[in-house]
Parts: C-alpha cells; structure tokens; sequence
C-alpha cells in the first residue's frame, strides 16, 4: 500500500506533540508537514529533541503554513489547534480536497446552539457541524470511513461515552439520573503557562474544578441524548491530580425501571458490552478495577462496573490515557479507519 | 498549669509517628512513654531521625507495655494500633484511671451488629461502645469534655461529617439521596508492606478501591442517620491518588424537598454553616475551591459547595489532611477539649 | 517580653509565603505589614486562602509601601525580592532605623568584582557590603547580634557551608579539590511562570542546569575562602528533581596531606563537628544517610559521611529543606539571635 | 525471515515485564515460553492486566519450567533473575543449544575475584565467565553477533560506559580522577517489598545511598580499565529519587596530560563521539542538557559535556531509562543484533 502524506497543524501543544510521536512511529504515512506560528523555521529534532533520533527530525521544519498549501502537501491534515482557530482551516483544507481530522472542541456538537451556549460564541462554521463526524472510532466506525471531516473527542468525554453509550441504547440505565466524576492528569491542561500548573501548585495538591459546566458536557450530553432518543442532563465533576497522562473516571448510575434486578443488569450489561465492542481492540473490559498506569502511553481504554445491592446503583469506573486514546491515539485510530489501514496500526496495546 | 502526661500505643505507623510530633511540639503536655512491638528498646531518635533534635527524642525509649503499666506513666494514652487490637487495651486503661483517645475503629460505631457487619467479627467489647464518645470536636464537644473513651474518627468521615451533619440535622437535604466520592493521597494505607502501596505501583497511577462498602462507611452511615434522625444509606467510592497526605471528598447532593430553591438552599448552607461552626477554628468555609495543598500540615477542614441549575444538584467538596485533622491531630484537638487546653494548642492553621 | 512588629516586603513568592507562614506562627513578633505590588489592596486570606484561620489574614493587606513608610510599621523588615531590587529598600530603611534581613542575593557578597562577575552588573549599594552580615547563624552568630543588615544565605549554599566550614577551617580537607553536586525541588525556582517549570516538564523528569557557574557559587567560593584563608574554586552542578522542596548536596572531598589517614579523618571530623555546633539546635549529625523527607517543613539541616578507602576520598551529604533552612526559616533564626529571642522560637525541630 | 522464538525467565518483575512488552510488540519474535514461579498456571492476562489486548496474553500461561524444557521451546532465552540464580539456568540452556540473555549481574564480570569481592560468594559458573559477552551493542556489536551468552549490562553501568569508554580508549582523560553521581527512578530497585520504596517513602524523598561501594560499580571499573589499559579506580555515588523510570549521571573528569586546553578537548570529544556512535541508532549526542522526560520509554542514551576553565574540569552528563536502555531494551537490542534483525526492531526511538 503506498503510504499517505500528512500534516499536523499546531504540533507544539502537548496532543500535537504526542501526535507527531505517534504518526513518526506510523508504518503507513508519511509526516509531510508540520506547523506552528512559534517555531516556525526551526527543526523538529531542535524543538523536541526527544525525536532527534528519527532522521526525519532533523530534516522536517516547523512552518506557518496557509490551508491551502498545507493541503498540497497532504492527504491528511490533522488540527492540534485552539478551539475557534481550528474552524478557519478547515473550510479551505476540504474545498482542497484533503482530509481534515479535528483534534480541538470546533466540530464535536451537531447543535450550534449548544456550541454557543457552552463556548460562548457563536459557531464560525455552522455549514460544516452536518459534514464531521464525531470521531469515536468504537461507535461512528461506519461513518468515518466515508467522512472527509472527522471531530476527534475530548479527553473527558471518551472515558465516559464508551461505556455508556451501549448501555445507554439499550435502554438498561435511567438516563435521567448519571453523575460523572472524573479525574485528570496535568496534561489535560495543555502547555499552559499558568500559575495553577506550575509542578510545585499541581503536586502533593488535589482539587476540583470548572465544574458544574464544564465545556466537555456538551458533547458528552449530546451524544448521550442521540443515544438516549431524548434529551440527557448529566451531573460532570472534573478534578486535578498530580499525574502526567490518565484520566479516571467513576459514573454513577441508576437502573431503568425494568432492570432493577442487579444481577440480572450486570449480566445484561457485560453482554451488552461484549458484543458491541465484539471488534474493538483498544476496548479492554475487565473484572477487576481499572487503574491509569495500566493505559498510560497506551491507546486503550478499560472499564469495568459493580453493583450496589444497598443503594441500588451501577457504579462503572473507566480509564484512558488523556494523550492518547484521548487526543492524539484516537484521532490516528480515526485516521487508519478513514484510510483502510490497520485499525491498530501506529498504536499500542500495551 | 501543670502538663499532662501522654502515651503513644503503636507509635510506628504513620498516624502514630504522626501524633508523635504533634505531642512534641505540644505546649501543655509530655511524652511519657511510646510502645512498639517491633522497636521495644529502641530510642525514638533512631527509629525516627526525624524527631532527633528534640532533646527528648534522645532519652525516650519505646517500649512493649502493658496497660496497667501505661496507665501509670500517663494521664492519656493514646492507641494508634490496628482495629481489634485496640479494644483490649482499652478497658484495663480505664479501669486504671487513665483517660484513652483510640485512633482505631473500634468504639467508633455505636451499633455493634454494624460493626459485625463491616469488621466481620463480633465486637471484642461492645458494653465499652455506650460509654466511648465519638471525637469529632466540632460536632461533640460537650460530650468530649466529660468522656473517658474517645473514638476519634476515620479520615474519609472527617471529611464528609462536618460539612454533611449541620445541613442534615436543619432537614435541608434529601438524606436517601448522598453520593459521597473521595480522593485520599497513600499515607491513608498506613506503612503496610504491600506491593499495592510501592512507589512505582503509585506514582501516576489513579484507581477506586474498596466500594461499594469500604469499612469507613459504616461510620458515616451511622452518624448522619443519627442526624436525619432515621437510617440513612449511603453511596461512598474512595479512590488512591498519588500524593502522600490529603483527601478530597466531593459530595453529590439532592435539596429537601422544602428546598428546591437553589439560591435559597445555598443561603441556609451558609447561615447553618456559619452559626454551627462560629467556635469551631479549624473549619474553613470558602467560597473559591478546596485545594489539599492548602491544608495538609494542618489541622483545618476547608470545603465550598455549588448548585447546578441545570441538574438541581449540590455539590459539596472539602479537603482534610488525612493524618492530621484526619488522625493526629484530630485525637490532639480531643484531648485539648477533654483537658481544658486550648483548642488549637500544639495543631497548626496553616 | 514586649512582642516586635515585623514586616515582609515580597510576600507572593513561595520564600515569602513561607516567611509569612512562620512569622504568623512566631510567638514574639507581630506581622505589621506585607508588601506586594501585584496583590496591593488584598487582604491576606484572599491571596493565600491557606492562612485564613489566622484571624488577622481576615484584616491585613498586602500594601505597596515604601521604605520609609515601613521603616515607621517595623522594627525589623524581611525583603523577599529578586536580586537588584533588594539593594534599593535597604539603605533607606536601614536610615530610618529599621533592622533589615535581606532574602536575596544583594548583600551576601564582600566583593563587588564577585558580585559583578556573577550576577552582571555593578553592585547597586556597594557601601552597604561591608556592613551586611552573612546571615548563616550557625557560622556568624555573634556578628548577627549586632548587625543591622543581614543578608541571609541562598539554599544551596547553607547546604554545602555548614558541613564545609568547620572542617575547612581546621585544614583537614584539601580545599583545591571541591566538587559539589546538589539535587533541588522545583520550588527552589521560584513561583515563575515559565515552561521549565510546569508540572508536566518536571513530573518524571531529572535534569541537570545551569552549571558550572550558577549564581550561588560566588557565596559558596566566598565563604570558602574566608574559612581557607585564601582563594577557593569550587566545582558545583545542580539539578531539578520532582520534589516541591528540599535540597540533597554530596560533597566529594580530598584531605589535605596531613589527614590521609581516614579513620583518624573521620574522628577528626566527628569532633571537629561536634564542638563547632555544640550549641545549633538545627544541625542534625547523622550515623545514617540524610533523606529529605526528614527534614521539609523544619529548620534542621542534616548531614553525614563516608570515607572511601579505595579513592581515598570523604563524601558528605546534607540535606535542608530550601524553603525554611534554605530561606524563610534561616532568616527568622537570624532575627531570633538578632532580637535576643530563642534560637528555635517560631521553627520547627521535626 | 522466519520470526525467532524467545522466553523470558522471570517475567513477573519491573525488567521482565518490561521486556514482556517489548518482546509482544516485536516483530520479528514470537513469545513462546514466561516463566515465574509465583505465578505459573495464571495467564500472561490475569497477571499483567495491561497486556490483555495482545491476543496471546489470553493464551501464554506463566510455567514454572526447567532449563532442558525452556531451551525446546526457544531460541533464545532472556533470563531475569536475581543474580546468583541465573547462572544456574545458564549453563544447561547454552548445553542445549539455546542462546541466553542474561539480564542479572552474573556474567557482567571478566574476574571472578571481582565477582566475590563485590557479592560475597563466589561465582557460581566461572569456566562461562570467559564466554559471555558484555551486552553493551554499542561497544560490543561484533562479538555480539557470535556470542550465546550475553551478560545484558545494568542500568548504571550503560548510563556511565557509554559516554566514558571512547574518550577513555582515546586517551582524552585522566582515568585516576573520575567521579560519577548518578540519580536514579525507584524501579531500579526492583518490585522489591521493603518499606524504604513504599510510596510515601520515595515521594518527595531525595538519598544517597550504596555508595562508595555499590555493586554496579564492579562492572563500570572493569569495563572502563579495559578501555583504559590500567586499573581504574572510580568514585561512585548513587541516589533514589522520586520518579519511575529514568537515570541522570554526572560524571566529573579531568582531561590527561595532553589535553589540557579545553577547547580543544571538547572540539576532540565531539569527533571521538561522532566516529565511535556513527552507526548507532540509540546514541543521542545533545548540545543541549539530558533531561530523563526525553527518553524514558525508549531505548535511548542522551548525552553532553560542559567544559569548566575556572577548575579545569569536564562534566558529561547522560540519560537512560533504567528499564529500557537500562535493561529489557538493550537486551532485545543485543538480540537484534545476534539475531540479525535490524538493530532498532521492536524498540523505540521516542
């Protein structure tokens, strides 16, 4: 198979950077081009020496590229950009022809409503919400074969959407009444040069925050209510915690009112599960709990569930590692689907 | 006034080693005598350089003492020892005349049959479980005053009692409807050797452990039902974050139905709140976010609340040092109530 | 004794937080006053919620006073500020009267030409060197007495001079042969709003920098020197490791030619040690090895050696915490000797 | 090529799981055999949840095999063991015409007097002694390629002889006069139960310790007086620090007789690199400083120098991953190389 060409676009961020790692690492493309205002003109192996080993490292340039050359240069164009930035390449990248995979907020919500509501803005290219995809390979696989404008997931809403949405669809959980508790890794942050990030304010230090509102819930409600068939208001807390990668998140559910039977529910629910993530690989359902480092650096994500015969509650808990199956893996998961590779290709199990 | 004599049962764990430098630094009292099986004869500046410049540490020897001997040497004797053990020291202690503050479980539940249901055995002295006052300061100081046996609460319930128990008890909250969510740094383990609690199976590692029923719930059940005035059940996942001192609880919360209000709610919080811990110098009531970084060393409780329109939710979060408000320094506020000192002598506020 | 007013110019960044910490604590001083340009008009508990137990954070505020002004609030006035800005409070302060104990890099220096070498420019208040006493009071307690301008030392430097002195001083070392390598927590930087300071730049990250002539150096050679009699060069690499405070300082050394012996060396330092710090409550001589956990959060600095038969060298290796020993701790010693208090009054042993 | 079938004897700790993962990831390989005592009967799956997605991690049990058994079923077999008990595996495996890769301490050593003198037996195979190979590919490539017993060198040791021996077989140093300080992640230790590596032990915990005699330095002196063709005597101090994976060194060298101008010197080092590394993929020359967050996960060896006029002196500091260039990466390297697969296959470059 003749390899495809592709471009990062704002590959100085912490999901760029991890992108450019992950597509270096990729047996079936070819990293054509890489950009960045700040860097523009300088080497990649100068800016990351961690990849000077690659030779093209020390032959590929950052550049401050315009969509439409950019789209000469590749047949994949991949958005490591601020939300609201990314919405102005993209337009022009698809009129050019090239494929565009969005790793920012931009086109994750079908509703410019929302969009507005949670982003503050009105949407700059509410044309192109019906055109994208939502880019969670485990659901929309179909659809991304065919997309030519993929919105890669947040880092929150994929620890929660992959075990929920099959349960969700099947109707086994009361959708009136899910409270989403997670935590993240500093690097979900991004390289932000803000004092709440400095190593000495985020060690040894634990915290809430950006809640009850947090713009990831719009996207996590959203495609929960496409599943649910009804609009769903979800409870999300999101918290800080002193790691680099992981996100771990713990959902509390109440059973729909034919399944209050737990044993009955969990059976259902590992069924549920099995068959649909039956050719997921990255999907790892596990009997014990899940714990970060078994999926940092990785491109999996794992959950599992207990009941509560005392409260009557599902509690599932879920991992991802918020770089990888969260932004950069994922969206390369995306890619390899779109471009009929290897779904696995580039990425780790383990 | 004259300085009590104290005594440290099990003084080699980290609540113990962790009183220990409490009671050090302590203006009113002195360290009489420390025990421990594995160090009897061993001086506490070697078992513990940390506490070699106080002159005292060079002179004191651990010992492995009988009760009736400690009862001797001190006026309080402290118990840092696993739960089980606890109970048989403290009987012959106070038949003795010496006044105890346990730091295990075991006179923490009023309800022996709830602690056959939780410990898993019968409880070895359930006649001494009338007479033990649980020692929550800011909630039962007047009964601490008079007490001989103080049962000085877990960490997690620290936590989740002080901001949960004023707003129960003024019926403000629906009770049947309590998602408790927790985050404790390791030390929350004790210095067991298991390869769970190794650095490298911690660091960057995030996990839920131990629910739905961990054994500090039964506590926590126990004294908010005495709140609510009827039996109250409770959801409560505890999680292992990688920091070595903190917890962080975040509490899910539905209004009463009297008080559906939200803006009103949040008023009655903050007035309940105000007046039921106007004498209380560790509570913090803030109005940004808790931070574990801003309280461990200490022994302050902060915590803030949010209503969440959208879901008609509460949201409470509070941070405790989990070996200082949430052990040691806890039992030493006790004992500063019980013996006349002042509340804050020899614990810090920042 | 009638309590002193204090004041603490630069009270934002993590040495002045400290020194506030410690000065709030402090039995025999009241805090008059806190500078800060950037938090001017805010009162305490706003800006560091950590302190807002402290019943006078609810009423002091950070002001942006000068000199002059906070000459009359104080008797004695903490500058915590950058090199260079230092220089420029102390002269009319010390001319209104006030006792001056510098944090800074400004006065550590006889040598303007050192001070020029190291640090860039000319010495702002050259006239003042001469007066300013090199604020270690383990090395100039009597000095400090009496001094007016006391320039306390940098972190670094208090972990290398105080094993060093005494036994450069007795000869016992062959000073041509220093090589010092130091490990720093990253709070060391400064609360400093750059990249290499972020968690995740830092967390799983061990680096060494700005060798071989980083700024302390020229007090560490400075001091040496006086101790030596003559011109000393030292060799000096620090590192950044993921810690929030605490330095780690190993000391390769070769003794001078009438100490080749190493068991008599080491005797010899034994009591070399033992006599010079007979009476410094903080210095902590070892039998075992120095951990840092033992000693963040107090003024203690701890050291200990071994002698290498097979090279024929001595290596020690100490331990401070560089907050407290390292600066905020240390300068309220300086003004405990200086305002005849008790060396340990406000510092913590353990 | 037909892919090769390998074994990992011990495969339950830090090294030989990391080399588990390697080796499923490898290309060229097929994991044929793990075997662990503790573990034997249990899936590769059940025991090392984070290999799950590998469909043959839900085949491949743990065995608890003999040597005769092990070498039918593999080609080659990596052994994992504490020193002392891999030997015992070594010789009937090379009897039955497996090729071993020893990743213990027991074929490191030329001299079975350094043997002893170092780890207090004596050896338990010396007549093998002269036939292992020092798995170091980037000095020993071609006697790799013929070698059946390869002694995989340890994580010290890679991080010290790589930049030390070309300008030691140069004659560029003063090999009398050659200190090391070396900073090292707690998985060096091992999945070791001993409370010095629980969590809140190493965390925020900064020590030396081993030194001057540590047993890694038994390998580091032979090595470097080959390359130097004299008995060398080196100074040798390690530290824990808190990270997982990754090793800093410092080496401290004076320049020989010829070469004291240091300019020159440098300008020398820098071509002697060039040449020696040429053809090594993993070697990465900077002209910036290491920083372990750079080639942790990987198989690279980072390094600079600085040269300091004001002592003369050269300092060359070096990163590795303790578990990957430091142990399970460098033996799947030396096996791509005796394999004759390409060097890099199955390992990473960032």
């Amino acid at each position: 198979m003749n390899k495809k060409t592709v471009a990062v676009v704002g590959a100085s961020g912490y999901s760029g950077e991890e992108l450019v790692g992950i597509l270096l690492r990729h047996p079936d493309v070819e990293l054509a081009a890489i950009t960045s205002r700040q860097y523009a003109g300088k080497l990649l192996s100068e800016v990351f020496p961690r990849f000077a080993n690659y030779p093209i490292a020390k032959k590929l340039k950052f550049i401050d590229s315009q969509p439409d050359q950019l789209a000469k240069l590749a047949d994949v164009v991949f958005l490591a950009l601020p939300h609201g930035v990314a919405a102005s390449y993209a337009a022009p990248l698809l009129n050019s022809g090239a494929k565009v995979i969005d790793l920012s907020a931009d086109f994750r919500l079908r509703s410019p409503e929302v969009y507005k509501e949670f982003y503050g803005t009105d949407h700059p290219a509410p044309e192109l919400l019906k055109k994208a995809v939502y880019g969670l390979p485990e659901i929309y696989r179909d659809q991304i074969i065919n997309a030519s404008l993929i919105a890669s997931p947040g880092c929150y809403p994929t620890s929660i959407l992959i075990p929920l949405i099959p349960i969700v669809k099947k109707g086994l959980i009361d959708s009136d009444n899910i409270i989403v508790d997670s935590l993240s890794g500093v690097s979900g942050a991004g390289r932000k040069l803000e004092t709440d990030y400095l190593f000495c304010e985020c060690n040894e230090s634990l915290r809430a925050y950006g809640f009850p509102k947090h713009r990831h819930l719009s996207e996590i409600e959203e495609q929960i209510s496409f599943s649910a068939g009804s609009k769903v208001v979800i409870q999300f807390t999101p918290h800080l915690v002193p790691v680099n990668r992981g996100i771990l998140t713990t959902i509390y559910l109440k059973p729909s009112d034919n399944n209050k039977n737990l044993n009955d529910l969990s059976s259902k629910m590992e069924s549920v599960y099995k068959e649909y993530y039956s050719n997921s690989p990255f999907v790892r359902i596990l009997k014990s709990l899940p714990d970060t480092k078994n999926i940092t650096g990785t491109n999996v994500i794992e959950f599992s569930w207990k009941c509560d015969p005392r409260t009557g509650r599902v509690i599932i808990v879920s991992a991802v590692d918020n770089l990888v199956k969260g932004a950069g893996g994922q969206a390369v998961q995306s890619m390899n689907v779109l471009c009929g590779f290897n779904e696995t290709d580039g990425l780790t199990l383990a």
